[in-house]
């Protein structure tokens, strides 16, 4: 894999889930996705093998997890160990979120593909 | 490993380079790595095996791969291969970037605990 430099909030977005979407960079063994949340959007509880780690840099985003809620402020950061569920809301603001994975979620990079 | 959630740019520092300082989070794969550099503040040329991921945040930070330099404004977003060799430097302003690496770097995990 070569070098990549990209404007990340002028990628091609992809839908995650209503009223969020996606814009990614994938890397070899990690992937970045900045988030935006429209006012009031929620992600349903759901896990993956990958773990995850991020930053929020514009808003609340709240992510839920063995039921307690940690409302995050910008520059607040997490990480959540591959297989532990978890699901996210955001306030009525909306919020920017810098999502990172590793390893590469396969399935973003197959959806973001296909809807080239 | 337990789900972490902390404020990033509260957690304690320590010096990269000179007029540059880290504050880190560790995963078990992955960390993040919020950078801060002071006006004018250069990275010497340097590799590492870890893949490394990151994001301007404020400001601008160059990075110099190949003789070229990518002078990055926020939402500028890079991937650099594990072993690609690169320098950096900023503006007159300084700048913020949020960094990522895969694996962890446990040169800076050591350096991070020893301070403490």
């Amino acid at each position: 894999m070569e070098p990549q430099f990209t404007r990340l909030d002028a990628v091609r977005a992809f839908e995650l889930a209503a009223g969020v979407s996606g814009q990614p960079l994938f890397g070899e063994n990690a992937m970045l996705n900045l988030i935006r949340f429209q006012p009031d959007a929620v992600v349903p509880r759901h896990s993956h093998p990958h773990e995850q780690l991020g930053i929020v840099l514009e808003g609340m985003q709240a992510l839920v997890v063995d039921g307690v809620a940690h409302e995050l402020e910008p520059f607040e950061a997490y990480v959540l160990p591959g297989g532990v569920e978890h699901s996210a809301y955001c306030g009525p603001e909306g919020a920017l979120v810098l999502d990172v994975f590793t390893p590469v979620r396969e399935d973003y990079l197959e959806r973001w593909q296909a809807e080239s």
